[in-house]
């Protein structure tokens, strides 16, 4: 391991950035390489991102070196690429724990650590918070003078953004604001041509003839588009480094120029010897706001991930040397993949049948679609708004189009979902892969809030699948649901394992089914979604028990199921909602019904909600989240015996009772 | 009325634009000086949007007398400009219950109209819909040429947009999507350097650019720019007009072209001879996608628009020759002004206190706070996004951001609140306007959705003001709420009257208030928000027909004030929640409550919400509006008869006993 002690020696005693600024120059390049070793070993370990932060490992070392962190505010847009920046500040000790339960975030989080002023995951933020804290600087300055003391420290902040995540709307209104309020913020443009799959769309376009086949500017030209003079030490160090970029000087930056930023570069994003210079120059400017166009190589310095398709955008356990990924066989297909699967038999038959996707092919099955079917298989680019508003305008023309988004990035589409699709009544299906508790990704993937905010909206219809063959038969329900907009979600990973149907079957729209009623249930579980084999679970211990238990899966949240709900409640002592979501969803809505019949005024059943608790719930393995959110088999057991009063005695038994599985 | 007989005379027989195609273009002038004239007249009637339909009388009459409408499907965004549009499309004779109950929509809309291809009415969603009609048409092309049947008709989709729109992110997602797919599409920028207000952001101020003081490109060089020779005839006619355009082609539309499409202007929207000629080449062009910059003039043909600062955006009934408007003595002042007032007074003693606005100043009431604190006040454009989470980069150095959008407005920025406020648990104070129903801007405006949407958050706080010394007290509230975000809603018009408090007093987080408990009350009224008048109303009905009713307002929807609303179950036989929003929301969280605790089981209080119906409603007086959805004085006091067996032979007593104002 002479390779690791080498890295620990170069790296201790840089445990915080005040020592990396202490560092000679000379030295940056073997502090560079070695935080490049860590994080390639650590992520070996631990699975992540690890393409991206390849990509940013010189412009982390630089930026620290030449911004005064954690005073000076560096946003990581995204938080992919931060592993790099979490080893120079301070969490090298625990950079083998990311994405574990109780260890380091995937992301960048507040919570975790001064060096991050802002918590990410979602796209496209970075430039909207630095903005924030620019100009809360420039308020800072203005009132102390204006109260006559003296003036704080004119903080830098810079916002580090990659280009697939330009493509999403709110950069591009985080741009206009900027180029008009001539607040001094530094975006770094971290050009690498690639963000989870290849960037699509226009700018990607303009970008690429930016940056022009690699050649980049000269250090003298670059020099020029700030209007400074380099120090002569540099330009003599410089020279040599220098000799490749052959200063063909590319017309470019007008359109960032346009938006009122100072735009500087192409500049090499690997290269100590350019970048240097040129962030120092960036921080001492007197400009507004500035675009320096940094173009990196994704994966970089770790062959195996130069040499894949998606750079090792993220991975799981693998071997350092080879470069193999330990991928677990899956016991049975992921819900992605039966997704994608279905849709293509949807399409097979029906010419109508058309699927967008926000820059998430691969983790939404369009990928698969789009293989299939490459002509109906739509791509827009990190733009979520965009995506719905464009299906509604091909449900207008009489397409029948799958906008395959995760729960937690249509909430960035909201709007257009209200307004553009549910109050027009127009058939566009939303497909939300990702639902519930998502495990490493943690807080910020999380989809919890889409049975609230979609349950609301008049016009709209939601299902959720309780396994993969429920997936096959509401894909199919999807298809043939003409009337209006119909939402189907399911989970991250894989399917129970139930056989596949050969064809799906369209559902009753607001039909529920009975898993299991036997005589005498006195309980009655209501499931929707996957916590369904833990109610059979539950279920299973109960009656081992002693207790009856009755469980349904209501398949809809909306219309619900009423005939069936309101049977179950007439008939049960205590009836218990499970869903993968927050409060206000589901549970909210069988609340909502009970009450307006008088049910609750019966006298008679117990009503109880399981739902995600009112907390954001960091990361861990989805069971381990799922058990802390009380929506596990035991906690279904527990909530039984807890309303069932004469049960609470006998609840230790119950627990002891040997788990069977379905 | 010799004016009017002639705009009757030239308009009749127009009422299909198939009888406007067949006008020679000589006439076209005298029908847009009657549409003109007919709209400045109906709307002096009505009220509404007046402005941004002056501004496009010439595109409009030129756009149907050139497209094939409705086959050519033209999308006009926002919507405040489509009068002229539904005066030559079959609406003439509707044209004066333009907002009005039962009558013809401020907006476009598909219900109304087959020449609405895409209804609308927020701002900025016309590209993604029209590349979405676009990409529909050519799928339909490619198929029926797989198929080997004749080929469909290709379609023109045409996207209207005006320069205010174009700072949404959302637009920017399409115009990206829309300059890589190369589907033809026509963007026509229709720039009259107003939006509501004036538009802001770095993106006007190039707009600015290149219209370049009011010259326009020539004819010749328009056509230049589509790679097209005009007809000789048209250059004999136009020869003259255009002398005054003297060819002073400014060197624009880079951008637009650097995104892909095909820009071909500026040209002058009023002129009629550079306007059809242009619009035909552009219909006839073989391009991808073009952007026809067309510059206009809002409130053009009007003195008393053109003169005012607002061009008359919105007006309510007027004189159509003084331009007066008949602005009605209000009887207590509106929300918007006590909040703009409230947040003035917080800011005077705390340089801390920021406010945002996404370019509604004036709808807001941050126009007032703009005033008295203009470096504190930020208008970021059309740009919820940005907006919010601007806001949280304030935040989190110590600010204190008062975000004003409007609840339907928030939609737009769902995510932002959700990743980037609430899960960072930042102190973000967001200042909901336009809660509930709005009246005469309908469905499209209503803030039904904020209480599902928000209350399903960890960390957030949500209220409701009941009146306007409630908001007065709100906006103390959130002023000190350093913890955590915030949200305060209230409707859109005037407060009730109610003496206003020198100054606001925080309220205590998750109290409510107790109106009235009389001895002996059966039924307790839970209201949140403005309601609780109504609840007053009910009470005192019920009071007089022998039914005791204790009416408590909420004041706060998350947290919940769980003693108050536990005692209010406990203690009486009925309980029934009120609030200005849909299904999910306040008395979804009470249920929730309720049931978790048992309290449903316990056999002796019977619960009710009342909500919005899970229906969009049309647009009305509020009114009106909120007797359909089962939300006032008498719908209240048949919910209480209903629920209350023994009062339902006695109902009709009640509804007859007179009303008493509180």
């Amino acid at each position: 391991m002479a390779e690791n002690e080498s890295v620990t020696s170069i790296l201790e005693g840089l445990e915080e950035p005040a020592a990396l600024r202490r560092l000679p120059e000379s030295r940056l390049q073997a502090v560079a390489d070695a935080v490049r070793a860590e994080m390639i070993d650590a992520v070996s370990v631990t699975g992540g991102h690890l393409g991206s932060g390849l990509g940013v490992v010189e412009l982390t070392v630089a930026l620290h070196h030449v911004f005064d962190t954690p005073d000076d505010r560096i946003i990581w847009d995204v938080g992919h690429q931060a592993y790099p920046h979490k080893i120079l500040t301070g969490r090298r000790d625990r950079i083998r724990t990311l994405r574990q339960g109780g260890g380091l975030s995937g992301f960048t989080k507040r919570s975790e650590s001064v060096y991050d002023p802002f918590g990410a995951a979602h796209s496209s933020t970075s430039i909207s918070a630095g903005l924030g804290m620019a100009v809360a600087r420039d308020l800072d300055v203005a009132e102390a003078k204006a109260a006559g003391r003296e003036s704080p420290k004119r903080r830098n902040v810079i916002a580090v953004i990659g280009d697939g995540s330009m493509s999403a709307g709110m950069a591009y209104e985080a741009m206009n604001n900027a180029g008009a309020l001539h607040s001094r913020l530094i975006v770094i443009l971290n050009d690498n041509d690639m963000s989870i799959a290849p960037p699509v769309g226009a700018m990607s376009a303009y970008f690429a003839r930016l940056a022009s086949g690699g050649t980049y500017r000269s250090l003298r030209e670059t020099a020029k588009q700030l209007g400074q003079l380099l120090p002569k030490a540099i330009y003599q160090r410089a020279a040599a480094a220098e000799e490749y970029a052959r200063s063909l000087v590319v017309g470019g930056g007008t359109m960032f120029e346009e938006m009122g930023f100072h735009y500087v570069g192409p500049v090499d994003g690997h290269n100590l010897d350019h970048l240097l210079p040129i962030l120092k120059n960036v921080r001492d400017a007197e400009h507004g706001p500035i675009l320096l166009h940094v173009v990196t190589q994704k994966g970089k310095g770790y062959a195996p991930a130069e040499a894949s398709a998606d750079r090792y955008h993220g991975v799981v356990k693998f071997d350092v040397v080879s470069g193999v990924q330990a991928k677990a066989k899956p016991n049975a297909p992921a819900y992605t993949r039966v997704f994608g699967e279905s849709l293509i038999k949807a399409a097979d038959a029906d010419p109508k049948v058309v699927a967008i996707t926000a820059a998430m092919p691969g983790g939404t099955g369009i990928d698969l679609f789009g293989k299939a079917h490459p002509s109906r298989t739509f791509d827009v680019g990190i733009a979520e708004q965009h995506a719905v508003t464009f299906a509604g305008g091909l449900a207008t023309e009489g397409y029948r189009p799958f906008v395959a988004i995760y729960s937690t990035f249509l909430q960035r589409a909201y709007d257009q979902v209200v307004h553009d699709v549910a109050l027009q009544n127009l058939p566009v299906r939303f497909c939300l892969d990702r639902a519930g508790l998502v495990g490493a990704d943690g807080a910020t993937h999380a989809g919890a809030f889409d049975l609230a905010y979609l349950c609301c909206l008049p016009n709209m219809t939601v299902m959720a699948a309780a396994d993969e063959a429920e997936l096959v038969h509401m894909v199919a329900t999807c298809h043939t649901h003409d009337s209006g907009p119909i939402a189907l979600r399911y989970p991250r990973g894989e399917g129970v394992g139930v056989e596949l149907p050969e064809r799906g079957e369209a559902l009753a729209i607001g039909r529920g089914r009975i898993l299991r009623r036997p005589e005498g249930a006195r309980v009655a579980l209501l499931s929707l979604g996957t916590r369904l084999s833990e109610a059979l679970k539950a279920a299973d211990q109960l009656e081992e028990a002693g207790v009856a238990v009755t469980v349904a899966d209501a398949r809809f949240a909306k219309p619900l199921d009423e005939g069936m709900i309101l049977d179950l409640a007439a008939s049960h002592e205590v009836l218990i909602t499970l869903e993968e979501g927050s409060r206000g969803g589901f549970g909210a809505m069988v609340l909502h019904l009970l009450s307006e019949r008088g049910v609750l005024d019966a006298m008679r059943v117990r009503v109880r909600t399981m739902t995600l608790p009112d907390a954001y719930q960091d990361h861990d393995t989805p069971d381990r989240m799922y058990a802390e959110a009380g929506l596990d088999a035991a906690a279904i057991v527990a909530k039984v015996n807890e309303v069932l009063p004469e049960r609470k005695a006998r609840a230790s038994n119950v627990v002891s009772v040997a788990r069977r599985q379905r």
